[in-house]
């Protein structure tokens, strides 16, 4: 497995690897990987010639008092981890090999990013969209491998593809969850035992809601409901509850096949997202 | 030569020259082509194996009230002077096949972009940006050749390639100007025959203070003061008159060799830009 921190010489073997005429399949990570990871990886393996996993822990997507100082890290597991995987190539550069000191261009979106997460964290989504873009020009893949747990984040960075023309093909894998439902995260590591415990009643309040609408309750309201109240039996502290439109996240009323239904929630002071498509 | 006007046929096109070793050069338009385009055409021609010419009258980048209406079109004869001159492709999209009614993605500058120009045009690098990281990734140059008449949009697109790592060389080609010095510019139709004659001040004072600075004046308020009568006495409107780094376009005191003269100033309604390097 090659390991690059430099950006330029990532991108002189992307290069390399697509005139000599191999398709490169992109996994962005912030590292710390697990399961859910490793899903985007075999995902990658089965529609590309190369893997490339990048790895950082992007500073510009965390607002201030977020987790950014704490976030999980464990550059050397996460290495051995893609060597065992059969990874190609690892792209983990240092913040200041990613950010001039002097930066001044940023890639915004401006419609999808408003709503959901986008409300508490403001300027997530531009630290997100300019981070991606920079690794789709450095490791230059044909396509890049998203997990569907971040929905919002795949729905938005699928528009600047659209809207900026990258000649990337986006894919999102299914999110991976543990034996008991609860979504496999780097931020789970953060959980007490008590919290794990209560974190679980997320995915519980999906499954459900996910069953009542197909037992024929199509009302969001009513199916929001259930779930709020789900979360706050389990004292976690809501963030949002939404059902929207798969590809313009607008709140539905009406639910509908390819809706999707979005929890952010605390659970103590770790912030969980979660998600299911009807 | 090949004429494309969709963005997907244009970037499969390149993929294929890419895959088949060329190396591609774009000379991005606003179309109307002079002589000065012609010298961008021809530094493409010999930087490059493949030349590519984008004609698109950019409306994001014109603010209310500009010209974006009544900008120079001529499809017909660029088309045959670009085959003429051999370019390879000509890509030549609409408005609708560039923004989707919904498109909500910019990319923005906004350090190099907040002074000269930007001052009163907010929003036109933000335009330039985004429809430059388009036409880059629709078109995939190796390099990208700008014309140093638009001296900041060639600054704020080199840092654009910097902090977003597109993987293009820029290339700056010197300002072409007619036998009696004026600037070669489509906006110069514009132009009575009076106007001209006063549009030649431009030029004028720009050889002046370049010929005091090497004659020994590095004072940059008294290299200004100069232009600014000489562009009064003409009845020109003056935008603004600055000597700037030329890298960081920060306002200079005392100038040195590689700072820049820039001038921006009304002929009749015409706003005319130009400059020198010392």
């Amino acid at each position: 497995m090659r390991i690059f921190k430099s950006a330029e010489e990532m991108q002189h073997w992307s290069l390399e690897q697509r005139i000599s005429g191999q398709t490169i399949g992109l996994v962005p990570t912030m590292g710390y990987l697990h399961n859910g990871h490793l899903s985007l990886l075999n995902l990658a393996r089965s529609e590309c010639d190369i893997v490339v996993v990048s790895i950082f822990v992007n500073p510009t997507q965390f607002g201030f008092g977020e987790d950014f100082g704490k976030y999980p890290r464990d550059e050397e597991g996460d290495s051995s981890m893609c060597n065992e995987y059969g990874v190609d190539a690892l792209f983990i550069p240092d913040a200041d090999e990613m950010y001039a000191s002097d930066a001044s261009v940023y890639v915004e979106e401006n419609s999808l990013s408003n709503g959901l997460c986008g409300v508490l964290r403001p300027g997530h989504f531009t630290g997100v969209c300019t981070v991606v873009a920079k690794l789709f020009n450095i490791v230059l893949p044909h396509k890049s491998i998203f997990g569907q747990k971040d929905y919002q984040q795949a729905v938005v960075i699928q528009r600047m593809i659209r809207d900026l023309n990258f000649p990337v093909e986006l894919k999102v894998a299914p999110i991976v969850r543990e034996q008991d439902g609860v979504a496999l995260s780097s931020r789970n590591v953060y959980l007490s035992e008590d919290e794990r415990e209560r974190a679980h009643t997320i995915s519980v309040s999906l499954e459900m809601v996910h069953e009542k609408f197909f037992a024929g309750e199509v009302d969001a309201k009513v199916l929001k409901e259930l779930i709020v109240e789900n979360l706050q039996e389990a004292s976690l502290d809501i963030d949002y509850v939404e059902i929207v439109d798969g590809a313009l996240l607008t709140p539905v009323e009406s639910v509908d096949m390819g809706d999707v239904v979005l929890i952010a929630a605390y659970c103590g002071k770790t912030r969980l997202i979660d998600n299911c498509i009807f």
